[in-house]
């Protein structure tokens, strides 16, 4: 698994290799800010799958999750109360310089873990920013997890978050408006224009106290039969795949071009240029584009 | 601004006639969790900022911060204490699908703010993910904005936000652990290695009181003049400089690889081929790669 996350030719043999035993595995997302109660919710959903004798995966890509173990460096960690268990293999990824090396880096190991013969795979990520929107891309079910503090109000959902969504859970149950924000929730929900049919669940949990989990578990089910019904899984698979296949080729794009030597001094002549104000970036940004489009790469 | 976010071609030529007018404006990046407390910050600081006359810009790109209204969608908002200020210009950007696209379009609006004669601008950004390490590339000043919870040590702290801050912020300052956590900070970042010489200082604020915020004005200054007397500032310039090209070209070369027709019909074909297990994705990303550098492009 190390040697995946190093990224490179080796790592790529390998999984180009996997290739043909990968796709058994269904991949749930579970996004949502920090401190929602993600690791909590994955911990109780794993023991809940255990007992029914599936294989479960873990990879938070959250690096104040729990399981990271609050260390400075991402590893793999035990997790209260499934370690031990054989059947489940927890993977903790600290956050890369960039983008795409992180989101490739956790399907990758998804891939692995599926390759091997993980039934359910459970991927944990923050979702601020960007990330949730490109989680979509690589799970059959996005839950997006919510805890309401006092005095929100629905209003303040990021809409990214209400559009990824398969299941919402809403957790912490037990806090004072939590009810009424599930309700409205649940009516925001029903206006939102879903493109394939599914009307997304909302579920109330205690994940601290075990409580809605259950019923988390079946909502969970019935988007997968759903998928299943409606042609959903084959749609997924190509999606994963065309996501796979961007991945790869814009990292290699990037590679080819800033490693090479004509774009690495024309680059540098280019800054100079820009701190004179003789160029403006965009100038700069169009030099260089056209030496590459025209090949003068290997000069 | 409006035009600016959405981008293209016309906002490209705005930008690039208004370069020679950028440069002049002190660019701060506030970084830190949601909930730390940053725009309590940016509007304590904005307010000392404008007591000495200085003209302030804030661009928000934390889609949850209070800036953002809690609106579904981000736009230009009051700001309690400053708001009705002229010299305050307040803009709060929702997150986009595309990360070089959230980051270049935050530079971008503080460009304008720059041209248009900021004298400092305020970024804000949520500390999580990736999105830190970039930070250190368009601002001249990081300050990282951390809350001790109850039972945190230094030690569950990332490694990212260690390495990228300026100067660090212990908010909630009244909390119970607050003034051993800001020591143990003082203590682990003596330990740093600084690349540049600057020893990151630690400030302990309450935002909310207004504690503190003097000390971290001061903290900034410090900061800015280690950068002027080191020739700082040329450096950061430079990383500006080649940060925005390399982000430009990276959008560029991704806009001529996918929105060409050959590649389009390929990858179709790819996709089916990977469905059916002929392909792996690598082998695939490696077909289309090669068609482009090899100027199939065109055809």
């Amino acid at each position: 698994m190390s040697m995946i996350e190093r990224g490179g030719e080796e790592a790529e043999n390998v999984l180009d290799a996997l290739f043909p035993k990968v796709g058994r595995a269904y991949r749930i997302g579970i996004t949502g800010l920090t401190g929602a109660g993600k690791s909590s919710l994955i911990n109780r959903l794993s023991r809940i799958r255990r007992d029914k004798g599936e294989r479960v995966g873990v990879i938070a890509v959250d690096p104040t999750s729990p399981f990271s173990g609050g260390a400075l460096l991402g590893d793999r960690i035990r997790m209260g109360e499934v370690s031990g268990d054989e059947g489940v293999f927890i993977r903790s990824i600290a956050s890369r310089g960039s983008d795409s090396g992180l989101s490739s880096c956790a399907d990758e190991l998804a891939d692995v873990l599926d390759a091997f013969g993980s039934d359910v795979i459970f991927l944990e990520t923050v979702g601020i920013g960007q990330q949730e929107y490109r989680i979509g891309f690589s799970v059959h079910t996005t839950v997006v997890v919510l805890v309401p503090e006092a005095g929100d109000d629905i209003q303040s959902l990021k809409s990214g978050l209400m559009e990824i969504g398969d299941v919402f859970v809403v957790n912490k149950a037990d806090r004072e408006n939590a009810s009424r924000y599930a309700d409205d929730l649940r009516a925001m929900l029903k206006l939102r224009h879903s493109s394939n049919g599914w009307c997304p669940l909302v579920v109330s949990t205690s994940a601290v106290k075990g409580e809605g989990v259950e019923e988390l578990d079946r909502a969970l089910l019935d988007h997968r039969s759903f998928l299943d019904r409606e042609g959903g899984i084959a749609e997924k698979k190509r999606s994963f795949i065309r996501n796979r296949i961007s991945m790869i080729v814009e990292e290699r794009l990037r590679e080819n071009f800033w490693g090479n030597a004509y774009i690495e001094r024309k680059m540098d002549e280019l800054i100079d240029e820009s701190m004179n104000g003789k160029r403006s970036p965009y100038e700069a940004a169009k030099i260089l584009l056209a030496a590459f489009m025209d090949g003068k790469i290997g000069e």
